[in-house]
């Protein structure tokens, strides 16, 4: 590793797997970070295939810091239908327009942003960078900006002096479609990635991260490369 | 149990099973809440004694409600001497004055805050109870009231619109002697509790939590139930 290597600065990097985080990393590394990659099993259905496109996509870019954290006490809380089984995972079809989707685990990105933080000030880290994106996020509370501003200054007041880090949400305003676009134009590996809600050996292809993520690459007109070119 | 009982506002209680979490759970039986209790193991040396002290205080107190989160992650990442064998637990003789102390945990009350914001959403509580205090937290970034506030914002942006829990620290501007004399007042069970940082047989008697309990009971002309009246 040559010095200019050991002298870039670290971003902490949350990374589900998914489309986003994918992107999110790409541009990590676009920016002239290293990425430090973090990963929470909260007990989700598809945590194993979201765990190994974690770290596919980890050793895709060479990431040598990784973390993955067990929140499985979120599942223990339960109040969502990724984390209890009980409760069905709803179809946009199932959807009640304006209401806050059944899949939403309360208040899981604080849970997940405080991990990163704290991980970011041992690190001495300069930027924390999440995935969330408001417009889809279908009603998420946890994915709004006013929530991330909100954190980031949670963040600054609640960390040492010297800890000077900041929460990124880069792809926050953009519109799932861009998001295909930018990880396209920054060579984003989708291929390693998952976001099916539902099953862990093909996508299902009707739950809402799916059906967000077949728009997404329509729109933009580029191939989902999880999908065969038949369908 | 009367209806009375059940009609209850909920408040989530963070009970590391120490002094002034004790004091806390007591003030929120005081006010009426049905306390939820919420411990955290993060690795820490004396936690065996913690998550005892913890249900012995939850058992004086009747509570229902108790969820022992594995936050082990916060010991993965380190930088603190209470959750890495490798770095020695300070005496006050051995603090550097404005410093913060080695036995902080890199932002550890927010991911104590987000756990018991998740539980308090889907428990509907209408508090969150914790027993920082920033006057003797001698340093801890976490500890102070500004730090609750914005905390207090995050949870109120990053939640559903419906749910309506607010972040209390009852005890964030008292000295720690005044909060020796509240517990007394409410008749808190101190002997139940457990504060020191290195042992979890006896108290040590010498580290930061020992000599600032002895301080405060001290001055509050209280005689501390776990030290034997002959020392």
């Amino acid at each position: 590793m040559s010095a200019y290597e050991l002298s870039k600065p670290i971003a902490v990097v949350l990374a589900s797997g998914g489309m986003d985080s994918c992107v999110v990393t790409a541009l990590a590394v676009d920016r002239g970070y290293e990425p430090a990659m973090l990963h929470v099993n909260y007990g989700q259905p598809t945590e194993a295939h979201e765990l190994a496109s974690f770290h596919r996509l980890a050793d895709h870019y060479a990431v040598r810091r990784r973390l993955v954290a067990d929140v499985r006490y979120l599942a223990a809380i339960g109040g969502s239908s990724l984390t209890d089984p009980a409760l069905p995972i709803e179809t946009p079809a199932e959807h009640v327009e304006g209401a806050v989707p059944h899949t939403y685990v309360p208040f899981r990105n604080a849970n997940l942003l405080a991990i990163a933080a704290s991980w970011a000030e041992v690190l001495r880290a300069r930027r924390i960078m999440i995935g969330v994106v408001e417009e889809d996020a279908s009603g998420y509370p946890d994915c709004r900006k006013a929530f991330i501003d909100v954190m980031n200054e949670a963040v600054r007041l609640g960390t040492r002096p010297e800890t000077d880090v900041a929460i990124d949400a880069p792809l926050v305003a953009m519109s799932k479609a861009d998001i295909v676009r930018l990880g396209a134009r920054l060579k984003a590996p989708f291929e390693l990635t998952w976001s099916c809600y539902r099953r862990d050996d093909v996508p299902c292809g009707r739950c809402m991260s799916c059906e967000l993520r077949a728009r997404a690459f329509a729109a933009a007109g580029v191939p989902d490369p999880l999908v065969p070119p038949s369908q």
